[in-house]
């Protein structure tokens, strides 16, 4: 079993809140990351992929696929969007980091596994001080 | 002379856009980038200040108070803010990172400058592969 | 399970040796990280929780108050301090950074876990080039 | 249980392609990563050992032997060198990144192992944008 | 006036010789970087453009433009390549950096500069421990 | 005229203090920089020559030359030793890093500058979030 592992980037606005609260009981849950008018982050996402590199290949995955599969489920869909209003597959969901990761993991599991491979970490960083890391319910 | 710098790190959403233009008109000016719900980034802010270090001290300028001084007159109002909305000074001003560093320095220079000191440069990046650096009129 | 990780930094002085031993026979085992003057690092620490998000709120935990809690527990107390002098919890023990980073999760275990979180993964790097990771005694 | 890594670089050039098939084959199969006349990387490789660390000395292993282990056996023997060409212990296999970082394995494992600590993962980056990690036929 | 640097990222193969001496010679001249079956870095390309924000747009340079054109005149060109055979603008200069650098500028400056914008600075790194800067012949 | 820049890595221990005042007095004016026990440091020194490269060669200067001199002149004398006692050229200098960046230039100079090249910058840095450059006396 080899893990490769592909870094991805997107800029993205969100705002933590729970609509049925005023801005000021927001900001006692959330602090300044409920600002009203949005704020946003640089996403950094790392995707780890496990399996046997494929016999007389050598590759687990071809990074280019990886990329192209990441790239449309995910990144297009996030990138210079607004989390909270602009992501189909975000409707409903307070956007903190980890509710995000547990999302992506969602919308890029079954594209990726196969006979031979599965997705097996999806790590997601908010900035270069804090990430959350998921693994799938098979963790657990 | 020796030049000291320091590092800010700040998140904040922008849009790119010109209120008299419709929104398809700010795509093709701006692209993905004037996405009308806004987006954002982790900005990294490098302040430097050139002077002689201080007889019997040793320092240009304690970075303590370099820091608190760009606290409170920038970062503390751009950090988790919408740079088109919330920030007095960013009023009627397009967030290009260029115009940003520009207004950030009007800012701060006379808040830095005295008889040993002046502020000499500014860089702003919006993400890691870009960056822009302000040196003020002097340079001209 | 989710796993959230926040990083930390202190600089702090150290030095590796037995007292015991003569200077000689230290620097045989330790090499020039006995220096008896001392030298310093940067260290960084990235503290993993693992949990499930608060339902409703979306949080392993708030990072803040994680924040709040390593500093309080382990940050202030080591640093700009002397990790051989000036720190209670490393009064005996000789400072590599496998010693200090399981005596950093004997501080903080019990002030992270409860019903629905736990400590994880402590991992400290004296330098960019080399780092301890421990994941307490559950792992073994 | 205690988790040390040690980081190490090395540039090199290396050619992806499988030598019974054509250029266009070959770049069908791989990309530019096929250029006939090669291309290079600067890898870095993270090797960790896992242990309890020893009493009285407080070190799993020390990283100046660690060092010395991995110069000699890995890096000596690919720094500035062809991977495809120049290397023994990569003779007849496909360059890839997942190769690559198997064969390190075969060739340290048994340099590393004894009775208190084990090789626990090699993770080998041919960019900051990708990885790949193994841990050996024991994690399967 | 405003400094806008962009961050440019390629793979690429070569080796430090001159033809008219034997592999011995070159060693002594080159180290292992005379290497005769080649060897490879990951380059980071810096270009600063230096100009005015243009009124009503603030942008010195749209980064997507300046993107294009060095991805055509210099990236694409050079990405997973052998410096030393494949670049028509490198044939017959030995691949230092230095010399490497020169000759980007070279190709570069006239299609940057214009009206209110030039090519103020290019910056080269093989590895992350050194770099070559180059100003274009208006320094001197 | 091409800029040439290495980068360097040491870790020390110093502390900013006057010997003249009392603890009470040094914390006011130094903070925790002044604790009297020490602390410590991962500096990173990048040193910068500016030249022309030689005919026929194609470098301002060979890397491992200017290795081997910065290694000698600056690195051995201060790497893994504390900044105020073990370092003949700081006695009786307060280790502020703009004290320590000026005495390097002056170890440094004569040793740099010849015929076909000068030093041009030194730059250090205590931490990833501050530096000090110096450019000589020639600057001002």
């Amino acid at each position: 079993m080899v893990f490769i592992t592909r870094k991805f980037h997107f800029s993205a606005a969100h705002r933590m809140y729970k609509p049925e609260l005023s801005d000021e009981e927001n900001f006692k849950l959330y602090g300044k990351c409920s600002n009203p008018n949005w704020h946003g982050h640089n996403y950094v996402l790392e995707v780890t992929v496990a399996g046997e590199p494929e016999p007389g290949i050598g590759y687990v995955m071809d990074l280019k696929k990886l990329r192209d599969i990441v790239d449309e489920v995910i990144i297009e869909k996030v990138d210079h969007k607004n989390l909270n209003i602009d992501v189909e597959f975000m409707k409903g969901i307070i956007p903190t980091t980890e509710n995000i990761v547990v999302q992506f993991w969602n919308q890029l599991e079954n594209k990726i596994n196969n006979y031979n491979r599965k997705l097996y970490s999806m790590k997601l960083s908010e900035t270069g001080n804090n990430s959350v890391e998921y693994r799938g319910k098979n963790y657990e």
